[in-house]
């Protein structure tokens, strides 16, 4: 299996990580800076803070190892190391889709009970659910390479 | 890349895919058969019969399929059926995963809100979350298969 289009150490693979803590961050800032209601009241959205908090640093990191792969020497390509990004990609994009969905759906309750903050609960939710993707994206070319990487 | 363990028209895949059948009804039944408060007044729970009514019929017939191909005639095996069966394994899983959240959560709020009958809804999100799971670990195998299937 050839090496993937934006698979670990290529520039897409380093716009897929911007576009991770782009999007992560975002759901973070809209999820703890509103006005009235306190985000902690919920659980749910104690959850998705969590998820948000662990994804921004990882995706963080793994932009910076990318821009130096790129930018100034290229990083040795090992599977352990790729199976590692690759498991660590897997499980947060199901964190964060599990956190952008029951988010979601809290908001949407909360609205039909009156609740007036849930604009920035759901964009909150929408971020999230846009890392989760991501996420994904980066955990599926990073597993097609690991077959050519282990051959060698 | 070989056959792998739990591929398609494998006994070990038809348990799967029994799996994924009994899950994914009792997590219909324990959300549609509840005492007092109908699912239908919450858009979460109405998501999750939807996809739990797209989950079992799909697994019901899988493996129909799978039962024949193991006690009767082996099926022929093409790349095109497979891409087909692992696309539909994969979006049923996303698609369950995200209902089994959202109902998580919601059923935790409305139990803080006393809620009596919240246990039904727990059980029925906790039988989507497994049926999920079960769902993501065909796709996974069958997209194992995928390149062999595509080398002939």
């Amino acid at each position: 299996m050839v090496r993937t289009t934006a698979s670990f150490g290529t520039s897409s693979s380093f716009v897929l990580r911007l576009g991770q803590t782009l999007f992560s961050s975002a759901s973070l800032l809209f999820m703890c800076f509103n006005d009235d209601e306190d985000f902690y009241a919920y659980t749910t959205f104690c959850y998705l803070v969590t998820v948000m908090g662990l994804v921004t640093p990882w995706s963080v990191t793994l932009a910076l190892m990318e821009a130096y792969s790129i930018l100034v020497k290229k990083l040795p390509m090992q599977a352990t190391v790729i199976s590692v990004i690759v498991a660590g990609d897997f499980v947060l994009s199901f964190l964060s889709l599990g956190g952008a969905c029951s988010t979601a759906s809290v908001a949407v309750l909360l609205m039909d009970a009156g609740e007036k903050q849930c604009d920035r609960y759901k964009l909150s939710a929408t971020m999230a659910f846009l890392s989760s993707f991501l996420s994904f994206a980066s955990t599926f070319f990073n597993f097609c390479l690991l077959p050519s990487l282990m051959s060698h």
